[in-house]
């Protein structure tokens, strides 16, 4: 029987659409359904760290109106890891190592009986490693290049879809009326998920993704045989990912140094000055940036955070700690997070979508 | 082996958004990847039946904007059945009958070699029976309900429920501002699949669905905690078919004499003058609407619509004839037109989404 | 010189878009530009009577997020007059009368110096009364029916111009794929700026509006030389007060028994009717309702509510007592409130954008 | 009297929304109300110099849909002089002179009686030459920077103001979620009106526009007076043209080699490292590029072009050519082409929407 009375949620990585509707339900299935208290540990994994006032308790009050709101109201780090810390001592001298027994403290000295993290690789592989030492803990998965293997799909990429077709939607506008190659950049690195469905979405001539290594004349040949059925402009989605055939990879190469997009003009240029002299329409690039994964999250991706949420909380209450939430097929389940860190997925270059997209016409070059 | 050379599609029934996406789909498939010639037929099966000018060429030129277009650029129109029709004669006599071969004659003379028919219960049925006769039909299911037993969800719900929740979400400004309930009818009068969606999504407090039979006072008593928890407003969501617990049905009664909902108040009415006596706060209700139905496709439908459209062509030309498309878990699939007609889904009382709704705190009158 | 120190808010009758940005803009001025205190007084008139806990300090901390949010964080309340004000007393007996001085009282306890109160003309007519009893008062004027003489504008009518187009461009793909005559019901019983906005940006083939009275045989006239043009069909937006030539005001006086336009079914269900005989298409009513007053502020209503909430402590400042705020031409000036009180504006019948609108083929039904 | 029976619209320049809503109002105020012939000249002064099918036919069926759609179904062209002209001639040489004078007679040819052309300060500046060359021509102003002297608003504006203000929206939940400085690039060379307003709008913390020199050590002290109010993260926004005090102007130097923004990083990328550095928060930049000017107009501007459109007309109608038409406060007015050209406005940094975006809080850097 499970003797679990107070839980403290937190979140880690890059934010997403979706975190605010996770705690939210989480908080209300805790406390409504259980009778349980929550806290919410701000900052990561460096809130956990620090303690204090980095503890907040959660109400019904706290989370009644966030289900619309982007970001998390929990904030977030990056890479702070405890098991592998930088820090200052009381004398003020810079210390690094494993501080993770600090965190474990703190979760007792606050009467916490479970954790439930959310986030990205980094975040997870810090849960599974409390939970090896003992600490009760629930993962819920955040990635918005939606590359998890062991889930169907995770909240934020739905909304970061959306807002990318509502950009490309207006960038046709301009792109029509100057007879314009406008090349739109997306998120993902090593999965061309987001990529594929935005293109799809926004009606987009080529997509050009990690998984499938193109080769620029391919796609200029498509826009030209568009141009000659009367289509005198193109939108084209690339990766930031994206490997042209035999060539070295543009952008994870550069981004080593430099991991701002802005600065590099990143692979959207290198793509539109190609295909502006391949195929002799002027042609513009355009990097979405963080717009892409700000704002409230869609009607979808709210439904599928109170799932996640609300189905961590389940597991605790069933004991089954260790594990990390996942939807298989369409239904909540879990697997161990033992399992799962570091497994990702690609986009399938002979998989439906891709196939499906090629039969109205999209190029991959190839 | 396939002999097609020219296929034809049409759309009956209701308007839902994605149906401009699936003849792009059909169109851009059929010419692109396989060289067929593409006819569109005008008004649904009134158009099969008048032929002449009903019948255009679809070519890339007609669909490549169309995608994020909300409604039917062929146009539809409700209840025409050619098996049993009502129409003129050359002499001016109101005729009654089955018309059937007119249209298939039609089909004939314009050397129409098959034919995809994008529509509900009402479309996919008149779809069985020309297949019936040797017509080589492809099925497209389109149910703004998702109510459709034979496939995982159609194209159109996931635009209503967005519309959905972005009305809620204006409307909770109000309620809050005033301290008030505001009751908003869904769609739905055999199913709450869209009720429960937006309900979810909109954070609603109270979600009445056709299959869960409602105790008024249980709602109330739901809202009546909320506010003691701090929340001085509300959200309930009522589909159009949901049963007062013992009582009849409402709304389903009144539609029978006039389907407008408009001129009865709804059951959105009796609900909030029942919460604003129980709970004593001001309530108000709101029916979505056509607006529901309306505008632009999401991302989500627009990719969807395209699987749809793209898989009836590939269908076609595999020689699969007399099948509707479908989603099988997250998979293009078929089943046969003989199999699918009236065979309709409603939400599970006690299945997964039900229970995390519940968890959250949301009542479902019972 | 003025010898302010402390200052209070308070937001009184229905919500409007852009309150909070109001709020807001008040907040910042006075604590950041001139170091005063900022009160808020919470639910209008009635939170001034109650005093106590309805008296909560604003800081910068508080209206650090509220620009885009919808409805007031203050709330607000319909129809509480302190001059004229039904309350219980301390034995529990219903009483009546003028308690105005608890409300100066109130105040005066809290040391309160002046008074900024945002509402249409009832909660301004008090502003104005309270000033003569030689409170400090400055008004900032809230009406989402434009109609207020003397301020050229007011923040809330371009959200509600804009949810309202959204509204119709959803409805036209509806009204275009089924060949149908849309009538869309906007508030606006005595003026018809709204329903004009709308009517033009919506692209609306007939506008019904309170001060032009309509022969429905010139609208039907009207859709009918539209078909001839190949629009198979309408768009007409009605206001609720608009009136038929000669007959009397339908909305007007079913109003008196009954407020709520969803039972009514409203005269967009009579011209609907009416248009369906006349023109032959089939014909539908919506009515928006409170989605039209809801949601985010567009980004004009936000910097429209910022100069009003700005410019309402600069006139304090300046020591201008017992006037309110308004947008003269595009500046912003003020106006006393013994002159403003009552005084509507109405849309010119043979002003520039009337004549625009039929310019460019828009009936009015005369 | 006038004589006119048949006239010509063209559009010019970069795209900007409303100029379909323009084509719209001036077909439709010419064929429905004064029974004129309108031709479309597609790609602007090129489709004049070419003739044949760059003109088209515009009725009432072209224009009825476009109301809500980005760009202009006219297309455009950008620094196409017929008056400094490069072309090729019939034996493949490539010359370069004054082809006004085929223009004109094209227009003969096509019995266009005059010409209306909507554009910026280019196409304004031939359309004035024209003019003193006898051609009977009616200007329409087109600046998304609405930095016209002439003009108190031009369409477009608005939208472009709306779609940043809802990328900042966007934008905030990552800068708070992650304790970031978000600097966003706006459009605006030499003129701060659309950095101002979506400064305001967006609830800014600094707005660097070039008509206030900065300095970047003020806009830092800002930030930090804000986290010591516990607002831990940033929005600045900054104009393409905004300047350093004392030193040089970034930006335009940089322009004049490379006109792409992507490439260069701009001056958003400059100053998000000088604050990240001066305030100890991380900071990024984001260029909101053409999306900024895309997508479908706001309900305001649609207004405000269909009266640009129709008074175009007018104008036409009552023999004032040679005028560009005008909003003079809130009433559509004009103005001699001769008086317009290169008469740009400024933002007044001692005016009233700078004061009161600095009321506010807003620092300038100065």
């Amino acid at each position: 029987m499970s003797e679990i009375k107070k839980i403290a949620v937190m979140t880690g990585g890059g934010d997403c659409p979706g975190l605010n509707a996770v705690i939210r339900a989480v908080t209300k299935t805790a406390t409504m359904k259980y009778g349980l208290e929550v806290v919410g540990i701000k900052h990561g994994y460096r809130g956990l760290y620090l303690g204090g006032s980095e503890f907040v308790n959660l109400t019904y009050d706290n989370v009644k109106n966030i289900i619309s709101k982007g970001g998390t109201i929990l904030f977030s780090s990056n890479k702070d890891n405890l098991f592998d810390y930088t820090y200052e001592d009381e004398n003020g001298n810079i210390c690094h190592g494993d501080v993770s027994d600090v965190g474990i403290k703190n979760l007792k000295d606050n009467n916490i009986d479970a954790l439930i993290v959310i986030g990205g690789d980094g975040t997870l592989t810090s849960g599974r490693d409390f939970s090896r030492k003992g600490v009760k803990v629930i993962g819920v998965p955040k990635t918005i290049d939606n590359d998890l293997a062991a889930t169907e799909t995770t909240f934020g990429f739905d909304t970061a879809v959306a807002n990318a077709v509502d950009a490309i939607d207006k960038l046709k506008t301009t792109a029509e009326s100057h007879s314009r190659i406008i090349v739109v950049e997306a998120m993902g690195r090593y999965a061309g998920f987001l990529a594929l469905a935005m293109g799809i979405g926004g009606a987009a001539d080529a997509i050009l993704i990690p998984e499938i290594e193109y080769d620029i004349n391919k796609v200029a040949e498509c826009l030209k045989n568009n141009i000659k059925r009367g289509k005198e402009h193109a939108i084209v989605v690339v990766a930031e990912g994206a490997k042209p055939k035999g060539g070295e990879i543009f952008v994870s190469k550069v981004v080593e140094d430099s991991p701002d997009p802005i600065r590099l003009g990143g692979i959207a240029k290198v793509v539109a000055d190609q295909l502006e002299k391949l195929v002799g329409l002027e042609a513009r690039a355009t990097i979405l940036g963080h717009v892409q994964r700000g704002g409230s999250p869609t009607a979808n991706d709210r439904i599928l955070s109170t799932r996640y949420g609300a189905y961590a909380v389940e597991l605790l209450m069933q004991g089954k700690f260790g594990n990390m939430v996942t939807l298989d097929g369409n239904s909540m389940s879990y697997e161990s997070l033992e399992n799962v860190i570091g497994q990702n997925k690609a986009v399938d270059p002979e998989g439906e979508l891709v196939k499906i997209a090629e039969a109205t016409g999209v190029s991959f070059g190839r």
